[in-house]
Order: C-alpha cells, then structure tokens, then sequence
C-alpha cells in the first residue's frame, strides 16, 4: 500500500491520498490493491470520525493504466482466483468494484476532493464517497466507452441516488467530458471550490466534531436508502434513534452545545 | 387540539396554521396531538381539495421544543403505551414521524407555506407535505446532529424522492443551516417566493379547480412510487385511469373546460 | 405507419418523424399505430445504433386527440380485444402507454428533440427517450388533469429517474406549462438548444461512432436500474462487461483510438 496510497490521520481526520502522482494516479495492480488495504485499515480505526480523500500532484485520479492492466494479463488485482468479472471477490463486488464502494462501506464519512483529471475508474472511485467538493477547472468523464467497454466499477449503483437517468445515459454513450463547474449541475458535486482539499478537510473538521456514534449510524441509513421499502426505513429511522439516545455520546453532545465548549466524545 | 392548530376551510381549501407563535411553533406534547387531531379531522373532510400548512407569527416550526419534552419524561405524545421509539403507534410510523408522514396520507394535496425558521422536525413536517413554497430568507436545518441524535421524523422516508444522496448526507452530518433560496437548489424548496402563504394559497385555489377524483387517484400514485417497479406501476397508472374515465366529474371537468366556465364536482 | 411516422436510416442513425403536422402531430388512432409499427421495426434495424425522434411542422406533439379517439369509441388502437386499460396489450403495457415506453425497449438509445407543443401524451412519447433536447420556447405539459383525468401513458414510471417527487406532484395536479428552457431545470430537458434536431443528430453520430455492443449493453443497464438492488446492479455490471470484453468490436474500439482513426464495427 504504501507507494500508492498514503493515510495521515490527525484531529479524528484521516487524509488518504493517492500517491502515483508521476502517472496522475492511474490505476494499476498495486493501486487497486493499496486503496483496497486503506479501506481494510480505516474501517478498524475507531478513533477516526472523517476521511478525506484526494489525488496527490496534478489530479485525482486518471482512470485505468491501460498498459499496466494489460501486462497484468488482466488478473485479479488482489490475487485471488477470479476468472471473470462476475466473480466476486469482496462482499457483493469485485476488486475493480470494491475500490469504488469500500468508501460507503467505511463506518465514516468520507469526503472525495478532487482536482485535475478524474476519468472512467477515478471517477467512480471519487462516486463511492459520501460528499464530492470538486475543483471548476476538474475535468471529469465516464471514460469506459471510449474503449468500447460499459462502466462496471460500482458507477451504476452508486450514481443512481444522485445522478439523473438521463444525464448518466448521455455521459455514458458519449463518453463527454465536463467540467467541475458543470458537475454541479449535473448532481456529481456536492460543492464547487477551488481549493477542494481545503474544502474537504473543513467539512470534515466540522464532522469530526459530532457525535460519532450518531454519525456513523446516519451513514448507514444512508448506505440502506435505495434498497429500501417506506415501511423499513421508517422502522431504521427509529431503531437508530433508539440505539443513540441517552447514551453517554448523545448526553455529552447535549451538555457541550449548552455550555458552548468542545464536545469530548468516547469512540 | 384548538391551541396549537387551526383550521380554516372555505372555497374547498383548509388553511391549516401552527398557532403556537410566542414559541416560534415549536414542538411540545400539546403540538404533536394537535397535529395528530388536525390529520385526523382534515382525512375525513370529504369537501377539502387541497391544504396548505403555515406557521403562525415568525417562523414555519422551531422543531422540537427540548424544554417541555423533557418535563413529559420523554412519553408518548399521543398517550399510548409506546416505550421506545420502535413501537409504532400510528400505522408504519411512531407518533415522531407521524406529525410529517400524515401529510402524505391525507388523500388531498398538501401545500407547505414555509418562512422563518424550519429546523428538525419542523423540516420534517414541511418534508410530508406535497409542494413545499419558501421564503427567500427562511432559515433551515436537518438539526438532530447538533443534539447528538439522527434524524428520525420521516425524513430519511420523505426525502428520498427530491433530495439528492450526498446532499443528504452533507446536510445531515454538519447540520449545516441553508436559506430558503440555496434550498431551491437543494430540492427542498418546490417554489422559492417572498410571500410563501398567498403563492400557496393560490396553487391551492388552481388545486381545487380540477377534478377532485382525478387529484386524489394521481396523489395515491405518487406516494406509492419510490417502493413499486415498473410493472405495478404501469399496471397502477391504468387502474387509476379506469377508475375516474367517464365519470361524471371528469365529464364535467370536460364539459366545463369546453364551456369556458367553472367546473361542479360532487366531492 | 407511412402517413403519421417516418424513417429515414443514414449513417446508422434512424431519424423518425411523427408527420402529421396539419394537426401538430396530435395522437389519434392511426398515430397510434403508426408509432407502434415503427417501433417494431426498429427493434429489428441491426444497423441502427441510435434513433432521433422528433415531430414534422411546428410542433412535437400536441398530446391526444380528442375528437377522433371520441370517434372511434375509445377502441384499442392496435385493435385488439383490449376492454379496459388494465388490459395489457404489449408486454407490461397497454396500447397508450407503448407508444411512450417503447423507445426504452428499444436496443438503441433514443434522442427526442422537441419544439413547439409538448403536451400530455406527446411529453409522455418524448418522455421515453433515453435523452431529451428540447427548444426554449418549445410548451410543455402534463395536461391530463385538466381534462379531469391522471396521466396514464407510462409518466409515472418514466419520470422517477429524473424528475423529482414535489416537482411531479404540482405539475400534475396544475397541468401548469412550462417552457423548455425552464424544463432544464425541472429535469425534462438533458439540454436545451434552439436547433434541438441538430443537436440531437449530433448527439446521435457521436453514439453512433462507439462500439455498438457496448452501448446496447449499457442502455439495458439503465433501463433495468429504477428495479434492481445494489447486489444486482454490481453482478449486472460485471455480466455486462464480461459479455463485451475482448469482443471484436471492444478491441476494434480500442485499435481506432490508438490509430487515431474511425472505428469498423460489425453491427
């Protein structure tokens, strides 16, 4: 992991980057297997509350290493025994899949910043966050058709809370390139700044200081959103509160706002 | 019921208002009744086409009144026997999520006329209606996250069709506080307008000139649509159609638009 | 077919014509049919990798009409035995709503490229393309309540993946206009253009020049989306890209980028 992806955990934050910054962090075997060995690492760090996670250099993430993949002849990046696509090698995806959707997995709110290029596989992986604060000048793409392929690293199931039906047919069929500014528009980012991991690591500041254990149970709702009946959610909604309420984190966020002070939360 | 909510019904509009002003409408015991009492009269209301809910004086609803919540010891508003918030006391809903998932349930459309202040659960209660009108200058929040808690009165159930995924989350996780104009953007705001209470008076007027059968078969199918696929759907769409085609209200909605004259429907 | 619907096949786009202008292309029995003919056909174009829909005269499609389905007793328009519209006459759908949902069953995205009238039934037709350019001051709206009726020619269903919740509700229970340009923002419109047939042709030659295989696998995708959970969609993903991978045609795509040439598939 540690040539491709850094994580600096500070203030509850963890600040994850990509570090190929010499190949504007493309996305070859060592890569997937690094961001997948961050995502095993920061879903055990119980004291880390936000995860912010950008692109060393001069982008985010160019997409596929084309080159590198082929040499691979294709393999499994985590070297177990897929054949084919279809298999799954992590949960309910695959290791092309998994980088993309580990960040929803995370017990935390992550927060992509992204800047640069962000094409095809880098653009999905920044969908699998929580919030995207996208630099105007970014250039974004689904990439996949341009090579005759169809996206298939989690886009699908991550855009359709956020992305509208006809905005991802066209962005798909024509592989069209656009610009952080019009990613506000068109649902990819949450919000415009010039300087998104300054952005990013704010937002977060203001994350890690709630309480984590409501967080995290927010997140998850969340993550459950899509897949679930009005009856269901209901019942979520009230089986969260109940798990929340009156516990020592909840009194402590209570008893901090009413004194103005510095919360001090248990995680 | 009486000192918390009135209700006002002429020209087949009831003018519903949370009267609980010198406490900016909040939310204590007598409230949640009152509106759970408004619900239950105005479901009944055989002559009402459509509804529009305001707040009286300053603000739309200050959300929960923390104060006199816990004075009750935390009981359930409406007196059950609920002991934790899982019970549901109101069909799929507690009584906390009722107050803004009755809206939906009311057969007639329900307009929010929303200015001043509208956090937590008065976000909550605005979210159930069908067509939210805001102030430029309105002041609102998903709040719970300030208390340590997570939204749990609908909203997660409510918002699903009109806010995006990650705007949610954002909004969630900071309680971060947005004016009724970014709420245009946001998808909490259906018309953004200085004088919320007259523009929603106004599409209430437009409301109750249609066909009073037709109103009520469409609202069914909207609440229906987050949780059925395509087929049920389709299938829905022609029974609703079957049900009031030829019809002596549609007739009449026909007659009267090629006479140029207004329509008489037997509500 | 040949006097409500033509087409005309260049350069592997299918530019279809509803051409009934002397009455703004306004649905009547043989419209009817002629756009379900047309879609039989189509389904069958090999060749075909995109099709732009649009309407002859001044006018999209000025929604149903009245006088000659009055004339023709409300009869199933493909004159089957249909007696109610419960009926199912095709597939999941019943005649009336075919029309509108046949553009998504077919294998090639659709571009609908709307100007002047767009009302009720005709919103419904454009409503199935997989992507819409409409004219800024094109007219639009969801009429069917102003007769005193719901929609019913496959609305509901269309529009959940792109227009939000509250937006649909006021629009349907005021059978308000909107114009094209504020269609935009609604979410009807993918873009806005003065030349919307241009553009849409356009559009259609950049799809048409992407691998024909792909874009017929990523058009089911969209399609089947709004009904699969997240396990389905990341397993439909990886059958997607397995079934196109290492194609011909996916390696023809990747040869023409490389050699900076236009791309031969074999449709």
């Amino acid at each position: 992991m540690k040539d491709r992806v850094s994580i600096s955990i500070e203030n509850h934050i963890a600040d994850v980057r990509l570090i190929r910054a010499d190949k504007m962090n493309a996305l070859d075997p060592a890569m997937f297997q690094g961001i997948i060995e961050a995502g095993k690492q920061l879903k055990e760090e119980k004291g880390v509350r936000a995860v912010v996670l950008s692109g060393e250099g001069r982008s985010f993430c160019a997409g596929l290493d084309m080159a590198s993949m082929a040499a691979s002849g294709g393999a499994n990046p985590s070297g177990g025994r897929a054949q084919k696509l279809a298999d799954r090698t992590n949960g309910n995806a695959n290791d092309f899949q998994y980088v993309a959707t580990l960040w929803r997995e995370l017990p935390m709110p992550v927060i992509a910043a992204v800047h640069g290029v962000c094409f095809g596989g880098g653009l999905q992986i920044a969908s699998g966050a929580d919030i995207r604060v996208i630099a105007p000048g970014a250039r974004l793409s689904i990439m996949e058709m341009k090579w005759g392929l169809v996206p298939d690293m989690g886009g699908y199931a991550l855009w359709r809370g956020y992305v509208r039906d006809d905005v991802l047919r066209e962005l798909t069929y024509t592989n069209r390139e656009f610009s952080g500014e019009e990613a506000r528009a068109l649902g990819f980012a949450t919000h415009v700044d010039a300087d998104p991991h300054a952005r990013a690591m704010a937002m977060a500041a203001e994350i890690a200081s709630r309480n984590p254990d409501a967080i995290r149970l927010a997140k998850d709702m969340f993550n459950k959103l899509p897949d679930r009946a009005e009856d269901d959610i209901l019942m979520a909604e009230s089986i969260a509160q109940d798990a929340v309420i009156r516990t020592p984190n909840q009194m402590e966020a209570v008893m901090s706002q009413m004194q103005k002070r510095a919360a001090n939360y248990v995680d």
